[in-house]
């Protein structure tokens, strides 16, 4: 993979100086008409050996084009706010809104290379990184992105030499530390494990562009017009397909579903609910004060029908915490900050920290229910949520995150009931809106998008729990009850 | 402060039960309103002793309201990224945007109050803390914030039974720790250095009102129709008036200001400049890899005439140090997320972390500069805006903020030729705009601005720089080594 950029490739000064002018105002042109489109934001990422002319490469395309519309940012040591989230998190804060464009240094295949190199993970776990990441780059092309991945490279012998003339000049004498002479010192098992990691993630929608680091001019022509390549191509719609989910099963013959086989009779007695919800409560309480929880998170999805008691549920687990270890997130019309992102990125913007709790009043999930039933957004676009949101919440669990998901079910006329209550209550009509009416003449769409959900997204770790619930007592005991389980079993 | 608020405040179930469905029909108007037209947020503080019904009170007006629209922020221990930034920056993380409620548990308050009683402060330093909340407040409300701090109090004698009967009570037994003793045995101090804080922080704009929490009837419905009063009172336009900020001094006779005292003709050599390029470069770096620059941050501001070479002297400072450890924001025209919050915020969330460093290109100064020259905000607004800015760089110098400032100045003569050269050149020619002629025609307004901003803007702990930058080796230089030398005395 390396073999190409250690080639000795030069671009004479002449050369330079006559390919310059024309490039940078391409480059100019083609940033304007990205952001006055805004039609998707341009992600690349920097990586490479020191002394391959990363940071003056960084600064050139920050000099050829309007530095006010480019978002570097570069990782170092994470914060502890970071260190508490799943490790994926940083780099979503990062992420560049549509047409803009995002120059991330040291980006998310760093870390891994540096731990195998060290040697504090295995080949395995390599591996399973890449993966991770091969996915969240498919998601972010799916997505709309455009993203190149710049791989500066050098030769040993190149790097030292490279290294040796900032050490003797004082004007750069300070890019070069012990670190970065420990780091020449493992030069060969970084190329082998770099050179790995960058195989598993190539691909024909997020590419790595090795290029090779020693003459400036060539490093500068062939990283800009790669990059107007890219951009141009791009806007003239050329797109790699969206990638293709595995088709979703037909409905069972005998109509038998997960959502008509719950007991929606069940009924608790007024007694015995508050006995128990004291119960639960308290348990769930010490459950989240327990020491071990300081290294964990709590992340609660509640989906359901309209008029399924959601917010009943909700209050009664936010009854038995600490205001300053939960946040509860009403999911309502994203804002232009948030479309501007994929549509997963303002969850990831609420995902708890160690020790505390997010409890999603809807969720994620609205992709594969109300997007999917409504057409709000082509099949495509949904069918590849599944996997998507899986990814997520696999990365939630990786990182401690205890994930549970509840699906609140109420018969239709159990709704019907509700819904008229509703209408005739002053202070509650707020909660009936036209919407809700609308909805409703909807329901064997949602019941078989709600199925197709629980098909595809129910797992151990990330559990659906169906909860019928035209008895409110026993549905909110039921979730109570869940909860303190699923916690208690993760301690 | 507190007396009528020991009187035993009862009111009866018949009484509560006859109020309480008319209350929350109308508050849930009124919030519905307010999200409807967008032109204030509210913002509820709450504070109180323990066991006065604080959670209790925000349930129930999250159960009034529709929760959604409602954002419940608790402040309990730092996160590393808070302390390592000024003491507000976690309560400008949580302001509710125009259109929300906000409700904030244990804000500003709480910390200088609980510092006090502990005795790690002393009177001053609260009086201090006091003073800073009551700038804060009404900066908020000028910017047209509607707060309302509830304080939720019990007689000695009442909390003590009240620690009790939940302390006796297995379903709240958890509630009261150790800890809550512990506080109880500091009720005295404790009431008496809030009854201080209180006092220092309580104006007709943003009033503490005192709740007794005793009976839960009364506090649920003192709180909620106080909150409707002040909304809907709001909704039908009455605002107090904005706070009047001493006149500008008018230009002196002699028309001599401190733009025109410059000296506008010293040049540089190339070979000087390059020599001192080197020197300053490579000082700067290892200023901000000093040992002691952990504790610090570096906070400079870009302001100068549009082709003054703004971005040619940051490239100059960015090119001395690691990517990781500096941010450079570009000052656009604000999201809509932004729009929706006092004009500080959007660069509140821009302060660095300790040990590195924000360099603003172009800024806060907005509103001093083209805001008012253009008229885009009244001038009763930009005439507040250097009292809080100051406030503002005052807490960043608090918290270990080294703050320079820099206004780059050429005559007019040289902007004409600049921006000739800038149409002339493809690649140049974004950044000469129809807006530049257009503020070049105001030039004299500009200077007026400049100078006013000087004058109130400029201090000993963030002081303005004005460089003349007709030559752009010199400014260069004289930008870097004033930076070093900043540093240095800081450290």
């Amino acid at each position: 993979m390396f073999e190409s950029a250690e080639l000795g490739h030069r671009i004479s000064d002449r050369e330079y100086d006559r390919a310059e002018p024309g490039l940078r105002e391409a480059l100019l042109k083609a940033q304007y008409d990205l952001l006055a489109k805004k039609n998707f934001p341009v992600i690349i990422v920097i990586g490479g050996v020191d002394g391959a002319g990363k940071g003056e490469t960084v600064n050139i395309l920050n000099e050829w084009m309007d530095p006010r519309h480019i978002i570097t940012h570069a990782f170092g040591e994470m914060s502890d706010e970071e260190r508490e989230r799943p490790r994926m998190w940083r780099y979503w804060r990062a992420l560049p809104p549509k047409g803009r464009i995002g120059i991330l240094f040291g980006a998310w295949h760093t870390e891994p290379i540096v731990n195998r190199v060290l040697g504090q993970t295995n080949d395995a776990q390599l591996e399973l990184a890449m993966e991770e990441i091969s996915h969240f780059e498919r998601m972010l092309v799916d997505e709309g992105a455009l993203i190149l991945k710049f791989w500066f490279h050098l030769s040993k012998q190149a790097q030292k030499k490279r290294l040796n003339a900032l050490a003797a000049d004082p004007k750069t004498r300070w890019r070069v530390t012990d670190e970065e002479w420990k780091r020449f010192r493992l030069y060969d098992k970084f190329r082998k494990v770099s050179e790995n990691a960058l195989r598993e993630t190539s691909a024909a929608h997020a590419p790595w562009i090795v290029i090779e680091g020693a003459d400036p001019n060539y490093r500068y022509l062939t990283a800009g017009s790669t990059l107007l390549d890219a951009v141009t191509k791009r806007m003239t719609g050329a797109r790699p397909p969206i990638s293709r989910a595995a088709a979703l099963p037909k409905p069972a013959l005998d109509r038998r579903t997960v959502l008509s086989a719950l007991d929606y009779e069940k009924r608790l007695p007024r007694d015995e609910y508050r006995r128990k919800l004291e119960k639960y409560q308290g348990q769930l309480n010490l459950l989240l004060r327990h020491k071990k929880f300081c290294r964990k998170s709590l992340i609660v999805v509640f989906e359901g029908a309209d008029a399924a008691g959601k917010g009943g549920s909700i209050r009664r687990i936010t009854g038995a915490l600490d205001a300053r270890h939960y946040t509860v997130i009403p999911t309502a019309a994203p804002t232009e900050e948030e479309r501007a992102q994929p549509y997963l990125w303002r969850f990831w913007r609420s995902l708890p920290r160690c020790g505390r709790a997010t409890i999603f009043d809807r969720s994620w999930y609205g992709r594969v229910l109300v997007e999917r039933v409504e057409k709000l957004c082509p099949e495509e676009d949904w069918m590849r949520a599944y996997r998507e949101i899986n990814d997520f919440e696999e990365e939630m669990v990786e990182a401690g995150g205890i994930v549970t998901k509840f699906w609140l079910t109420i018969t239709k006329e159990e709704q019907l009931k509700r819904f008229r209550a509703r209408e005739k209550t002053p202070f509650k009509s707020f909660k009936i809106t036209p919407d809700d009416w609308r909805n409703r003449k909807k329901w064997n769409d949602y019941e078989r998008a709600v199925c197709d959900m629980v098909e595809r997204t129910s797992n151990e770790s990330a559990p659906w729990v169906l909860v019928p619930a035209n008895d409110k007592y026993s549905a909110r005991i039921a979730i109570l009850k869940t909860l303190c389980e699923r916690i208690e079993a993760a301690l």
